[in-house]
């Protein structure tokens, strides 16, 4: 066991914590069904000095270091790990620059996605990554998992906005990667490959995010489907004919259900499925969602409202982002899984999620950014039957292979983490593990940062 | 010196060669002032099988392979090394799929660029990338510089099309990264790590690229400028105001006199610089110009003309595309530099060149793609005369140095390779440099991938 003492020597005083209720309290992020070692300490860093001498320290004594934003991830990535230092990054929490010359921000890690949305909106800009849990998670976790969320379809993911880091290495040298430049291809793509590492080759100190005018109001529609099928195929029928929504998601019976009870939305009864869209086109927008109206009507919609209220249009989206509060409302353990397959497959997909529920007798609910083809199948059981949750880690296992068997990824924005470690051997091929452990090897020698993580 | 009857031993007939002609024809891509060594051979690889043998050979055997597409690289990444293999991807040009309902094309890395953009804009979409060097530049090529182009403006560069890609490592392994599917977040980005490499890290046999629908006729506008400081505070103005123009070009007084004396177009005389925008937004795109209009006039244009004729639009595209030939006619040796710097800065860029211009006294020529702050300050000189070409490379270092201080980058697009190798060392810092030949040396520990290049 490390001694926090010598941490407490290294750092400034009220850093270092090692009180058990405390480490208790950070030992774990939003994953189900990820064990959680027992941490040594927890270091909130205030300064890339601080990440720094903790690194250079663990580096040194071979003490494996965890680092953590708002443990809103869903993969188990942030859990201690037995005999860790936790590094809390929350409270590296500045906007250290919002330039809308340049339309970029540089800010601190433990910036929440939410409250940088919001800084630049004040000053008509955009940035359009928005997880789910944009309210809570941080940009420094955004980084490290490269998340999504719903404006994807459009817009991108965050690796896609991200232009430059400030990283810690695994010995506690700072490196800067990339550039405030649009455009810039001076040497190997550090920088990207840091996004989506869940730390495990460097700690994330300071991003330069690229930022968008803000778009034009978006005008919303909603489609209910008496066969699931006929949404899926609403998805790849209507972004084959060219149309570019700045918002896809679907959502089954199950989730609209779930939703109607915490807020009562009207929605139609008997729906097997929902498609939400949005169109930010301005004058172009009415036109888009008519066309929308059109194929979803084509193949089966049996109720098609397109909204021409902004309110109306954000309360459908708040239905959306309701999802998850609604689906931990049923009362049961969750596993929640993070597919993303060709489009053509979203119908392939959903099916094979009602098979996979049959033959585990197990509840699976979907919602997901059906027009990135990613969605979030998630096993709900009672975790106080074990054959039950015997047989949602069976079903949760099934839905990975079948996105791979449909061509797809076994996760889509969530990460690898601890949660999904040794499915990464099912998706990557045996040269692609080698470069992927070449490369941790190479960076982090001695296996501190984030171990065990990611490669299996 | 290397046996060329082993290789030929290796791998099916017609695939190895030896001729001092051919190999010295096969000696260069287009950059000035890069040696070229003398090749030991060079083969033709018609199958990722070809690829993979001749590196599992090269890395037994510590053999140096430089990877060769279009050779029309600027930064000789593919000029011959003394003694190397030059291995050639050109006759890997099948396009393998194009999947309109995913969006995407699968394609082997010597697909000319402009046969992609033309094969899928016959299914109704679009790839942007459209580096300068489209007609004759290979994909394989474009992924290992990360090239860019007109349409990066809005659209991004090639990094942000490539999904996947197939690529042989150093030691013949065979490598698949990425995914199909619109996202995905498994493991490292080894995509976005071979993505301008420039041959260092692996030989990518396959890509698979993102496409978009295609987007509207594009509406075009030319502003000509008695200052050059106008047109560059028009760039960052017009942007800052928050139009999205899906190309933004820029071209000072010599580059326009270059291009008049190939095609005679009536610019005015007696400008110092012109700009050209277009909006491909449908609807939108005249009120797109319009602003543009407003806010060059602001800015001091003398002339602004706004096309109502798809045709002149891509007469006026035409004009700017032949600014490379142009400078050629100058029958002056060429030094062609690639600084990107942050858009407010333009203005400082180009009043630097003037000054760098002076002092070292030669003539600096400037196009560039103005939206994105790249650059493409061309030195030309007389290279019969010795004095004069030492100036010459003293103006094009402080060219990229002018790119640095502005807070920019050496190189927006045409990457490193042999030319400004010395200079990555300026603009990486040492940690950076350090995780750079760190993964290097993991992936390639011999060190027979288009050694000497990129890394100081």
């Amino acid at each position: 066991m490390i001694s926090t003492d010598a941490l407490r020597e290294l750092l400034p005083e009220g850093r270092v914590f090692d009180d058990p209720d405390v480490l208790a309290a950070h030992s774990r992020d939003r994953a189900t069904f990820c064990p959680a070692g027992t941490p040594a300490a927890l270091v909130r860093a205030y300064d890339t000095d601080d990440v720094a001498a903790v690194l250079k320290w663990a580096h040194e004594n071979r003490v494996p270091v965890v680092p953590q934003g708002a443990r809103s991830g869903l993969s188990g990535a942030a859990n201690a790990l037995d005999g860790c230092v936790l590094l809390s990054l929350e409270k590296m929490d500045a906007i250290l620059d919002i330039d809308p010359d340049e339309q970029l921000a540089v800010v601190q890690p433990g910036v929440v996605n939410g409250v940088l949305a919001a800084a630049v909106a004040e000053k008509g800009l955009f940035y359009p990554p928005d997880p789910g849990s944009r309210s809570i998670s941080t940009i420094g976790g955004n980084v490290s998992t490269n998340a999504g969320g719903m404006c994807c379809v459009k817009y991108g993911v965050t690796g896609d906005f991200v232009r430059g880091l400030e990283v810690v290495l695994a010995d506690g040298r700072v490196m800067r990667t990339g550039r405030r430049t649009a455009k810039g291809v001076a040497g190997y793509d550090l920088t990207r490959l840091m996004v989506g590492a869940e730390g495990t080759l460097g700690v994330v100190t300071e991003v330069t995010v690229a930022l968008r005018p803000a778009s034009a109001q978006p005008l919303t529609a909603v489609a209910f489907f008496p066969e699931v099928a006929g949404s899926a195929r609403t998805v790849s029928g209507y972004l084959a004919e060219g149309y570019q929504p700045s918002v896809l998601e679907f959502m089954d019976a199950s989730s609209v259900k779930a939703v109607q009870q915490i807020a009562d939305l009207g929605f139609p009864e008997g729906m097997a499925a929902m498609l939400l869209v949005q169109s930010d086109r301005g004058a172009d927008a009415p036109a888009d969602l008519a066309a929308f109206e059109r194929v979803a009507r084509a193949m089966g919609a049996a109720e098609v409202v397109v909204s021409d209220s902004a309110a109306e249009g954000e309360m459908l989206m708040q239905a959306r982002r309701l999802v998850g509060d609604a689906h931990e409302k049923l009362g049961k353990a969750l596993l929640i899984d993070d597919v993303c397959v060709p489009r053509r497959h979203l119908v392939d997909l959903v099916e094979g999620l009602q098979r996979i529920a049959e033959e585990h007798r197990v509840q699976v609910l979907c919602s997901g950014h059906a027009g990135d083809g990613n969605m979030h199948p998630v096993v709900a059981f009672d975790d106080g039957d074990a054959d039950e949750t015997a047989r949602a880690q069976k079903a949760f296992d099934a839905i990975m292979q079948l996105g791979l068997d449909l061509g797809g990824t076994i996760t889509g924005e969530h990460g690898i983490g601890q949660l999904k470690r040794e499915w990464l051997g099912h998706e990557l091929d045996e040269a692609g593990l080698w470069a992927s452990r070449a490369i941790k090897a190479a960076l982090d020698p001695h296996n501190v940062l984030n171990p065990t993580r990611v490669l299996p």
